[in-house]
């Protein structure tokens, strides 16, 4: 992060600073990815307000994508399980 | 959500047909949304693994993006409260 000493000169490269320009670029490359995320929240928020001024209630909306995402949870992990018995008793698809 | 009675067919239009068909569209809104905010936090969590995998302490780069982030609320307030004075005092930019 620092300037390093570029007067050193010697065999060694002056890892320090590469090192930095990575690091730098890693932590940029997550603050980007959370603004898209932020971005994201916001659109959602949005969307939220919009039904609710259609007269849904949000806080059952939240229910029911809780119970949606926990029903598509339990149905692929039967699937998986489904797959893993059919492997272990040789029954391929 | 559920079939409305359309055997009704009196003057009222088919109200919870169109809510249900309304209320559907802003849940898979909200959950393609949500879709792509799992994705996004995939990705963030790529970036920190490759982070480590090149050495990174990846804690430490918490840390970094989360004072980064306050330094840019910080800079940030205090430029509105900048502006707020200025208007205050008809001073202008």
């Amino acid at each position: 992060m620092a300037d390093g000493p570029e007067e050193a000169g010697g065999e060694a490269p002056p890892v320090s600073d590469i090192a930095g320009d990575r690091l730098r670029s890693f932590i940029e490359r997550i603050e980007r990815l959370e603004e898209e995320k932020a971005a994201l929240s916001a659109d959602v928020r949005e969307v939220y307000a919009e039904a609710k001024g259609n007269g849904f209630d949000t806080k059952i909306m939240r229910q029911i994508i809780k119970l949606r995402k926990m029903e598509q949870a339990d149905r692929r992990e039967q699937e998986e399980l489904l797959d893993l018995y059919k492997k272990a008793i040789g029954m391929w698809e």
